[in-house]
């Protein structure tokens, strides 16, 4: 099995262990992905964002097969616990290709706005679970016991711990593949990593006194690589993920998905999102059909609602008619920044006080994370240690601090912040 | 106005006559093309191939401000009549941006497959005239003459010949954009031209004893970025448009739709596509409600069809189980290919005949166009003249001749069909 | 003039201002850059790296025209005095491209370690300001006072504060080249920045109370991109420009000429670094006939010299024997190394003291400029105030100690610093 | 031993076999090919042409470590005697890094105006087998019999087939360096070949009859990259090799070469090359002497030469005073075409008649070889077969025709070839 892959160009799957990549990419669970796009309501922003949950689960795979090449030739001074064995070569393949089985239309946009709780973890576990399901019967194949350790490989869990951490992890093969499939489909460079040299200078190496191998990368060669790859990510954040039309089209679809609650069942609603939306558990089959086309069919439906204010929401995403957003000053408490909203909404609009939101994220600019270090001076040390552009990131946060509102508002809101801007 | 595009990095539309494109950008005719894929079916073998007619319009737009750009440079020595000015300039920007309107779901697989004639530049067409529109409405704003500049322009015609020929003809914006795109996206890297190259050697020129410039290339600069073009869209129709996975997709879909030309209405079948598939014409309305999400909902609901044909090829297309196909021999006659396929129908099918067929493509490698020429040695000569790379291909045929059949023939087929392969 | 660029691909000089390039060009001054490699011995470490000042130059005064172009669109909102005319645009443009006139053989390399001090600046302006230059000839064609003003904006002075910047500053044109050149040709790719963006987001505004244009970037759209070229220079320099072997090459270099020094003139020392070895000034022609040929056929001649310590140090760079490096802790005071170095030479090395060295270099991670602001919230504002990555840097120090030593003194001097690494 | 480059990104060294490679680039017949520039004269048209052959030994050698890599993941199907074990991998490396250690000068074009006959493959061999070469003493490490076994292969002979022409053939490693490192560094992307593709759809078959493998490609899979991998050296030549700036500049050289012979030994001549020029030949040492700077340095000798001609031919090639060209119709018969030109510089031309040529070269557009072959339909055939491509090229030939002559003539040269330009 041979494919073309506009981020890592030739992808082969030939390998004894990766047969198992064809016959799950058959199923029509994985099948479904085609119709998840990655990045949600990214592509009103960047055009080029339509990728799809499918292409990125066939990158993950690759690049964890390129992991476990790393990992053989490292394996001479690996702990016997340590090793890859063929089946598990087979479950890791599977848990990179598998772990966002889950995701609902939009991908991380839909939890994010649905008002009651929706995890795409527990729908990827109970995915690869479920013995109805086709990827189970798959897994199954392996032995009985692969389904199981799939599913938790995928959470970061199993019996190799830096095999479990490159499924999940800081350094895992979702992100690797993510940061540079998002940064090629965009057009935002910034997130291209250099993974020849991140895996070339990754080391699997016991600490003292300690009996299993970590991740580490030499810090002599990977230390810049790996400083790319944790800027890659908070420059994504930045540019793409927290965009402001990105954040504004979220906004709208919070308050679609409020409004939906607040109105009850509603004409062209799928059946699963009916069901989350109440807090119902979906069937299976119900959560297989709901994607990114079946979302955009009942927005489309939701465009002639008798309810104004459904329909009108509805045509802002179906027909891009965005929120407008303005920049607030770090400093300004969000407590006074919704209460001077919330004035401006009393007095010039009539429509629900949702339709307009503060906005505010914080994104660490760095998190050290134990479980990956550096090797450099005969020793493991932090990066935080080793590294002074990961050092000067510990103490930063990035803050995105905004207000939302519709256009029409805009001159109003400008005056009525102009000493929080 | 400043986006950035995977393929062409930084697009911006700051001049004063591109102001047009935003205005554009927002109806609801282009925005709908969010929701049509440029290759269709493609994406079944290139997982990548998810880009949209939107992101393509996008990008023909700013081919056409570069190409508008290298006719300011050149403007010193280019007959008045040839000129561009500021209205003829949004004109055209307009004309490159919605030149795609028209197209139905899956792009030019759906009028391949459909069983009444359907062509997109007709749609095209009347989206741009039709009154009620919203594109229309904004191209009003120019002048009342403007709508329909733009879909002659479309169309190839107009007073300035070379800009109707860089509209629509053999080189011209739409096709630098969708070979650069579909090359990206796929990660079939053959179709990359050399954008800065072509519009930097281009050149307009009268020939002797005519008024009006034609297109021409510098024959010493550009004759290799010119022959980059032409091969590169060979390349793309080996590799991409004519894949065999591609071209197995589109014979399930004409099955599919053939089936539902037999059996009539169905349940889930979207308005406008139901009076397409009777010879009818459907209202700018549901034209526009027609798109990949509608399509592909009817297929989902096609899956639980009561008529068991039609339910097994909507599962091929949502589940991707495509059919196989096998080369033929160039020198096989086709009906003696049909005749024993139909033998082994015959013998081992009891689903209609339909379910296989003979498929053979020949694309000509490259057809001399004499709107577009060389200018070498002081005088404009036919391209096929000074490049032997053309010369050489404009005697060669591309053949792609294969078998397509369901998986359960293989055997059967391969046997049967030893001596023609 | 168009010419083809492994960096900036197409690159052409047509406007009317930039005929002066093509003038430049053609001196022996310019020609003499073809000789002088931009990274010296760094090509004993990465063998991609051969390009020359020559090619730098010219992609200096390309990115300068990119500048001037960017100026142009902005020039509606700047003071009349910071406007650029046509002289002035044929002044930019040669500075840009004159810039690293003076450089020696290996560049920066051949200034660290002459045991007289030697500026390239200082020599760049005489080849700019002696009537008796090549280039001084053609910059008076534009008029008596171009040659001066060319010779100040290459020192960052001038009229137009935003220019000089443009020639000499934080962000110049100088940098802008030699990140990305030496990021192409190295294959080190953490120095590629992103241009179209950084220009596409610059500002030119005028703070309150002042009179004169400054240099910002727009804070909503380059804020990425600026960090990115400040990433970029700090990455360069610990993967290139303080590389190991690179540092090693330069030390053999220095100890080459101290040697020079202790043993006074040598067969084969070209005229011009004969006189550089004392202390005095060459002449103009002397000058110009020291490149890196030169430089090199003086080290072949060394090979053979009858003093053995010259011989080898020759010997050395010509077959790239490189001493080799040791790493140690960052708060090893140096005085402590050097004594421990100096009793391990002592007892097991017969040679010159010099022939290892302890080599500690620290670059701080980032300098805030008053001159490059950031233009946010509508008002200009430090980048450190508005970047939390340039404030996370603004803290750190990048240090690079090592000890520098013949191969075979590895095994004592590992030994020897045990506690020290 | 990993390094960066340019072309081939992160190369690394690390196998058993592959240690052969460290050892050799430490010798000093490898190291003076640092100072032998790819392309010779192509700089002056490219600036950044500056590429190495040394850098070009070691991406060649890369690419035959790739080859093996695929001939391994081959072996199941190849016959006992064409598989590689151990010592003739080294062999193969060594091959691939040591084949052009011969080249004079500016490589290829010191052979073409050398008035005396000079193969660089003969000083290749020289090297290799002299006893006294350091590459030899290395060599001889792996067997007595490794040096004559490399000598071999680097002129396509061996005891497997497949592996000499992968050494030197139609499709070797050399020229899959060369094409990829020659675009890269001139910035004329038309010789980018898609490696990754070639190797992957690279098979090694018995054709019917036969004992031995020959290569072949995959004809549904790789036919597109081995047009392009023909294309690109076409276009290369075009583009670059026969670029008219670089022909020019040969013809220069070819001219005071000429005149050297003419005048007897001149001071400034390095000994290596005295002797060539007399046709004698060197010293091992004399020619390892022989670099591109020992060359340039002689040019800067000639500038101040008693004899004008002498000095001007020198003086052009130092400051780049390239002849001009003009293309000639390709009808017109050389001996025409040289008559005329004597008749102007007889009538205009007071030096001697050497400074101008008529310069005809003719490039057949592709050539089958027989031991490249495509697989398809289940057997061998000719590529010429399954190429439209190729047998459209296959009858074509690429003529660069043009006279070249000093600057001052060209007014009165325009005029005179009226009628056959």
């Amino acid at each position: 099995m041979i494919l073309r892959d506009p981020v890592h160009g030739l992808i082969s799957f030939e390998g004894p262990a990766e047969s198992i990549i064809s016959r799950l990419l058959d199923t029509r669970e994985l099948q479904r992905l085609r119709r998840v796009r990655c990045l949600g309501p990214a592509s009103l922003a960047f055009p080029g964002a339509e990728h799809t949950r499918f292409a990125h689960a066939v990158g993950s795979a690759h690049v964890m097969k390129r992991y476990l090449d790393r990992v053989y030739a490292l394996s001479d001074d690996l702990p016997a616990a340590d090793q890859v064995d063929h089946d598990t070569a087979q479950v890791a393949l599977a848990a990179a290709l598998l772990h966002d089985l889950g995701h609902g239309p939009y991908s991380h946009a839909f939890e994010a706005v649905l008002p009651h709780p929706f995890k795409h973890e527990d729908w990827t576990s109970r995915l690869i679970l479920d013995p109805d399901s086709e990827v189970h019967a798959v897994l199954r194949q392996i032995d009985s016991e692969a389904p199981g350790r799939v599913e938790r490989l995928v959470h970061g869990e199993g019996d190799i711990p830096h095999l479990a951490r490159a499924v999940s992890g800081t350094f895992d093969v979702d992100r690797c593949d993510y940061l540079l499939r998002d940064s090629h489909m965009t057009g935002v460079r910034y997130g291209v990593l250099d993974l020849d040299w991140l895996l070339q200078s990754m080391r699997l190496m016991v600490a003292p006194g300690e009996q299993r191998a970590r991740m580490a990368v030499d810090g002599e060669k990977g230390l810049t690589a790996v400083e790319g790859f944790f800027l890659g990510r908070l420059y994504m954040y930045r540019q793409v993920y927290l965009h402001k039309a990105v954040r504004a089209a979220e906004s709208v679809m919070r308050a679609l998905f409020r409004r939906l609650d607040e109105l009850g069942p509603q004409p062209g609603t799928p059946a699963g999102m009916a069901k989350l939306l109440v807090g119902q558990e979906p069937t299976m089959g119900e959560f297989l059909d709901l994607d990114d086309h079946a979302f955009e069919q009942a927005l489309k439906a939701y465009c002639t609602s008798t309810d104004p204010i459904l329909a009108e929401l509805a045509g802002r995403m179906r027909y891009r008619r965005l929120f407008k957003t303005l920049r607030l000053r770090h400093d300004v408490p969000v407590a006074r920044a919704m209460a001077r909203l919330r004035e401006v909404l009393d007095t010039h609009h009539d429509g629900p006080d949702y339709l307009a939101a503060v906005d505010r994220v914080e994104v660490a600019a760095y998190y050290e994370d134990s479980r990956m270090m550096a090797y450099t001076g005969g020793r493991l040390q932090r990066l935080l240690d080793v590294s002074p552009v990961l050092h000067g990131l510990s103490n930063e946060t990035f803050v995105h601090y905004r207000l939302i509102f519709p256009p029409e508002l805009r001159a109003v809101i400008k005056e009525a912040f102009v000493d929080l801007r």
